[in-house]
């Protein structure tokens, strides 16, 4: 019996859209892989979704994911995975991802370690398809190997890994809406300004690197999304309020997560990403009646890893 | 008397469209400046412009530089410019920023260098307004710092100097074709699809990792243009044929230099380059009557310097 954990993550970071995201350390999902009499994959149990997830293998992420592993694998063998939720389900922080992603590196290790991380991810984004009927490595890919990621290209996936500067933390607002991710797709249209388009390019291209020169001022004034936080800013009530609150309060940069709802902001050292939670929490809750979650993690380098059970 | 050298550059490199540029070690621009007894900046003498280029300093890069230099230092000195062009007129290879750069180095000198390299880019830029009626950073940034810089905001200009992957090298072949600037641009529009800069954004974050660890084939990969070179590559007949020669030949990646029309192949030896020009050249004679020149440089890293005159 293996039990594997993977974190949390924040995609579209910023100007990077649809290509940048980064990992958590905490929180995350588990996932517990051990043989079962019957070849194929089965869902034994999963806990913290509130009965929300599909039992069904084909469209669960994780029983999905582990479905393409073993077919790439061809291997015969019988596997049971139960699966324990710690992150909410459609609160943009890549809940289905680091599913698909804990289930693939448990069964992994499981069969001895037979496949490389670049099979991992290709069956991790088999598993969201399945799932989610999309797949973008932006989650899966830093759930997996940890750190910044940058997806250069979906398919076949072409991700590169991006240095973490040292002691860089994260707040992670979730407040309890509900945010369809395909609804918060369909309101970016299908064109854009060039202009903007250009400046987002500027922009990211810097933040790349401020990230391998540890760059603190320029990570900040890179973190300038004109494509999508313009666009889906009113999918959360007092947006650019939590925002703004997190800048006075010394984030570097702050824009929304995934497609939303939670809100992200990158900062210096743990203790201000402790300080500007907190500021972001307050002002949510000055503006609205729904609660919400906060999390505070350093930008999680490890990625999903195999774990002890108690 | 003082001279200064600037080397010509490539912009808009691949996926970098309006902010990526890179210099050259040579050709380039020879500017002098010696001290003049009447107050502000006179034009002595233009050399290897063909008497194309306003003599009159309002409308010459070089001298409404010095102006703005002038200017911006509050000197009542006065000051004499002769401007030898080594680079063709409107070839795409960053010529009126050239003279610019040159110009404001060479008088920056004379005065006892009070200036600043950020005063010297903004005041160059102020030129390329004044020659050309517009002006951005990705010609005259990497002329006067050297090496790759990415411009991530025009005004202000913030712009960051990116590392350059040792004996990464350049052929640029300046078919002798005229294009002009203002309809080259015209052929973008000013929309583009969101998938489109999606992946050009992610291909020019992953440039810009190629170049922090010298992965030439990750540049390689990642030297895709969606946005730009569809729309021009028929301003230069025969383009796709040269850009497939110099492929072919072993470049890790080419395209338009500027907005043409010129073409630039980065290659990972100046050996290289030697070879991939020769394709380059051979190509595009073969499909067009027109002449080239073809240059072969390591990306100069030094950008822009003051110069013994002989």
């Amino acid at each position: 019996m293996i039990a594997a954990f993977a974190p949390a993550t924040v995609s579209n970071v910023s100007c990077g859209f649809d290509v940048l995201g980064f990992a958590l350390d905490a929180p995350g999902d588990l996932v517990i892989a051990e043989p079962s009499s019957e070849p194929g994959v089965v869902i034994r149990a999963i806990e913290g979704d509130g009965g929300r997830l599909s039992r069904d293998v084909g469209k669960n992420t994780a029983g999905a994911a582990v479905a393409a592993l073993l077919q790439h694998l061809q291997a015969a063998r019988g596997v049971a995975l139960t699966i324990q939720k710690g992150l909410p389900l459609e609160s943009g922080i890549g809940s289905s991802g680091a599913s698909a992603v804990a289930a693939v590196v448990a069964v992994n290790e499981l069969l001895g370690r037979p496949a490389s991380s670049a099979v991992l991810l290709a069956c991790a984004m088999q598993g969201e398809v399945a799932g989610c009927g999309a797949a973008h490595p932006d989650n899966v890919a830093p759930s997996l190997l940890g750190g910044f990621v940058l997806a250069r290209q979906v398919s076949p996936p072409d991700v590169v890994r991006l240095p973490v500067p040292e002691g860089l933390a994260c707040a992670l607002l979730h407040p309890h809406l509900r945010v369809n991710t395909g609804e918060s797709r369909a309101l970016l249209g299908d064109m854009v300004p060039l202009k903007d388009a250009v400046r987002q390019w500027g922009n990211l291209g810097a933040l790349v690197a401020a990230l391998y020169t540890s760059d603190r001022a320029l990570l900040a004034r890179s973190m300038v999304d004109l494509v999508a936080e313009p666009k889906r800013a009113g999918l959360v009530p007092g947006f650019y309020t939590v925002k703004q609150a997190a800048l006075d309060a010394g984030a570097l940069g702050a824009s929304l997560s995934g497609s939303g709802p939670s809100i992200f902001a990158l900062t210096a050292t743990v203790a201000d990403a402790e300080r500007v939670g907190a500021a972001m929490q307050v002002a949510f809750g000055a503006i609205s009646d729904v609660g919400s979650d906060l999390h505070v993690s350093l930008v999680g380098r490890a990625g999903a890893r195999v774990v002890s059970l108690p």
